[in-house]
């Protein structure tokens, strides 16, 4: 174990320092009529008030809120007596497991900034990420910490690995096993410290449309609004009982870890996407809410052991990625699920805007609904700040035609990059968060998106930026020149294609291309095929993808992403 | 018209200067991630999303949320052509009209503190409240107008009086008309121009337990948390309709007005308790929410026109102020009413616990219920922080038995009293609020109140300090010394009874007490009877009410105050 006094504190992230870069106020310390906000009076809270009711479902494992609330004492009191300070970082990778949700409290009560790590990257990547944030230690899933056993030696930050132990993977005995470690561990009270409500809570690394994921902060302040604006607008109470099939990785879950504790509802946990064992669970636990992209909701609705008739109680169903089909909500109907479009970025701490149903849209047939449920609709009540504008940054007319770019503002706009002022900057340039994202706006005041940022495609609910990929491919020495774009795909709404030149004389093949990309990035952002060709290029020598788009797109409607 | 350039900055209240006498940090300004909290946004959300939606039902008049937000614009506009700056105090003193709801947004959105002054007080107490506060206009309906025409010559700031046109009521045409007034002023945009949440809202006169009133400041960041977290308390959505039979000059109507509005969903207004009319309109607008205290419950329940069968949709009603009884129970289940038991003060926004109910309780026969309802329970999610403490601070033992005061802290406590920064010190001494209120904390974090504050009498939901009376008795020449202790009452719950000795030789009957108490002071708060008597002493001469108490409740089963 390293000696903690040798971390000095410089290297700890400061919320005032990101705050000020970013012209945020400062604000400060509790008094009789302020507290900072943060998520951890949420716990705190349920922990009194629900104490034996059950918080966490996971297999045959259930906890209480008492037993919930200890696991967070025990993991953050563990992570203190290794040397775990207030700014230090703490990276998680891991599935929907119980731990996994520990860590959403455990971190924010340790004020200790959580970097949770999409499981789905490529070891190199997960390395940078590691590396990017400085965390000192990694919890890991057994199943995702062999694949990166290679990439230990380049860590330059982490200090402690531990595996999180779970029923349903083997245990590595060559690992350091967190229960054998934490359980005599002292249990830190579920009591919030925090003297200062912009302290960073989170730091989630996305794929921007350029190079390297940049690693988004979350605030105290930022997802405790944001909690309280989900359980709003999703009519979380505590007889809420939420199936956690949306990563937790994503946007910490949407804020969700946090909404549903404070609610005092029920989390049901899930290591994977399995719809046999989802129907069993929805059933079995009564489950009310979910939150999943289309290709997950398609992949339960045209399963063949789907049921016959509507769940009861009746569900509520959040999506986002793309808008959902006619046939997806004809599908859903029948199911007993009521389905909730929305759209946000990592950089909006998951949902921004949600598509708020007006009275009579049930009145419309299931084409009419789909048309108004496609549109991403209006702000949450807690974070009402967002415009489509022009390249001059005046607002387009409100005519469901003129595009403009989406710019959002407000309390749940992400503080800043960590450790990157000037992507910072870039992304906040005149007052407003640009989204990137194409998008009109209606007479009645709800957006609609028209085109993603055009480097960004988004394949079965995850974000992959194509310039990334571009980067990988040309490492490859056969490749002279690359142009990725986002192909129509049946189950994943699209998928990547690359299109290359080879240099001269240079004999690669498609299979060959794909092999070397997977070694490099993630599996999901992997091109599905390769193209031979010249690329189509402006005058000034500018590679032209959108033509490649159309071309591809031509005769399928494109479903826009929201 | 006063010429505005006469007031003086100085004049305005600054929140920075309250909060920093009250310990509270500084909170500035807006930027991409950090908007101050206002309850503005959620009008400009709602006049946004449910625009065409009705907000307001009035009699035969219904207003949209556009023509809400018209209202309060040329409220705004209106006030700010007369010279209403930033911190300038607004008092309105009006029934639960629709102008009263406009103010609620009006002085918000002019950052003009709203002082909403209790309709029942007599016109020497309005007086005190308007000088007090320094409000520079009063807004008041034609029919509270006319007692307190004797009392203008006594006011200090105020420049205008407006009477706020009513169908049920007969203007004056002596009066200035607001409506007369307003119609040609510009419409301010609703659009939040707040640069510190921690501004000053409103100001809200309460009887403490000494001497005049005294202003309660709620911040604009203290009342967008709390109706954010009686939203969440309550499942306000936007099928919402919430009936206004609690008084909106009661702590801003416990931020109703604001927590409705975010819901999107629609206020009936509603200028007296009148039974039958509330079950005609609990019926036509298909009502879901009010608030009242037991006194208005009860007369609900034993009217000759109480429907026969339960409402539907199922209404959710809070109570406070006392325990709701097994009858009381009985006979709101019977009509379909769920009853949510809540306490809290002035001071803590309304609220600031609410009896959450525990999985098994609706298994309990009418009495268990009654026993477990009767606590207050447990903090919101919003503001968490509440003790039951000894003198010297110390948590008593959660046992259920040992009484302790009420402390309370957080974000629903208010910023300070106005203008008293010695009241504001001595309700703050140890980093708490003192709430007077004698309590005990259950095994499960449920408090119950074993004793309000000794000299405070709760009537029909209204707070009476006993010291305010006697003090106005004291005035009387033929009294030596007396003593106001509340009895019981069957339907007001308790009145305040004088015990009085007179002066030697002097021959005042208890009529003349009465009549007299009555010239100074508003009528709920005179005493019903009077008993002359040496009263009751300790060694030191100090007066012993609490024997008094004790003799006039002898028998009864004393329902303890919420």
């Amino acid at each position: 174990m390293t000696n903690t006094s040798e971390h000095s504190d410089e290297m700890r992230v400061s919320g005032p320092a990101i705050a000020s870069a970013a012209g945020v106020p400062e604000t400060r310390g509790a008094s009789v009529s302020y507290d900072p906000l943060t998520p951890i009076v949420y716990l705190e809270r349920s922990l009194r008030v629900f104490g034996a009711r059950t918080a966490v479902v996971y297999g045959d494992r259930r906890l209480c809120y008492a037993e919930l609330a200890e696991e967070v004492g025990r993991m953050a009191g563990f992570l203190e007596s290794l040397g775990i300070r207030p700014g230090d970082r703490v990276a998680v990778l891991s599935p929907n497991t119980p731990w996994h949700l520990v860590a959403h409290f455990a971190m924010p009560l340790l004020r200790a900034p959580l970097v949770s790590i999409n499981t789905r990257l490529a070891p190199k990547e997960v390395s940078y990420i590691l590396n990017h944030s400085g965390a000192r230690v990694l919890l890991v899933d057994p199943e995702l910490a062999k694949p990166l056993d290679a990439e230990r030696a380049r860590w330059s930050s982490i200090e402690h690995v531990l595996e999180l132990p779970d029923p349903e993977v083997a245990s590595r005995p060559e690992a350091r096993d967190y229960v054998v470690e934490a359980g005599s561990a002292p249990i830190k009270p579920i009591r919030s410290e925090l003297d200062d409500e912009l302290t960073p809570l989170s730091i989630n690394y996305t794929s921007g449309t350029t190079g390297m994921p940049k690693g988004v902060v979350f605030t105290h302040r930022g997802a405790a609004l944001n909690a309280l604006g989900q359980m709003a607008a999703m009519s979380l109470t505590s007889d809420a009982v939420f199936l956690w099939t949306l990563p937790m990785f994503h946007c910490n879950g949407w804020c969700m870890p946090w909404a549903v504790t404070a609610a005092g509802g029920t989390h049901v946990c899930l290591r994977s996407i399995d719809p046999p064992e989802i129907f069993r669970l929805i059933g079995q636990e009564r489950v009310t809410h979910f939150n999943a992209a289309p290709t997950v909701l398609l992949m339960l609705a045209s399963h063949p052991e789907v049921p016959q008739t509507p769940f009861e109680p009746r569900l509520r169903v959040c999506t986002g990625g793309a808008p959902p089909s006619p046939t997806l909500l004809e599908g859903m109907e029948k199911l007993g699920i009521q389905i909730t479009h929305l759209y946000g970025l990592t950089e909006t701490y998951g949902p921004h805007v949600l598509c708020e149903p007006q009275p009579g849209w049930d009145r419309l047939d299931a084409a009419g609904r789909a048309r108004v449920l496609s549109r991403q609709g209006v702000p949450y009540v807690h974070s009402v700040y967002l415009r489509v504008v022009d390249d001059e940054m005046r607002d387009v007319p409100s005519d469901g035609e003129t595009m403009g770019e989406v710019v959002m503002r407000g309390n749940n706009v992400m503080l800043g990059y960590f450790d990157d002022p000037e992507a910072t900057a870039r992304a906040f340039r005149g007052g407003w968060f640009h989204s990137g994202d194409v998008g009109v706006m209606h007479p009645d005041g709800y957006i609609e998106l028209r085109d993603r940022s055009k480097d960004i495609i988004i394949s079965g609910g995850e974000n992959i930026s194509t310039i990334e990929v571009e980067n990988a491919l040309y490492e490859h020495p056969d490749v002279q020149e690359v142009a990725v774009v986002g192909v129509p795909h049946d189950h994943w709404g699209e998928v990547p294609k690359a299109f290359v030149t080879l240099r001269p004389g240079a004999q690669a093949t498609e299979a060959s291309i794909i092999e070397f990309a997977r070694a490099h990035i993630a599996r999901y952002k992997c091109p599905k095929s390769v193209e031979f060709c010249e690329l189509p290029k402006t005058a000034t020598g500018k590679i032209q993808k959108f033509r490649l788009r159309e071309r591809e797109w031509q005769g399928k409607e494109r479903r826009i992403q929201g």
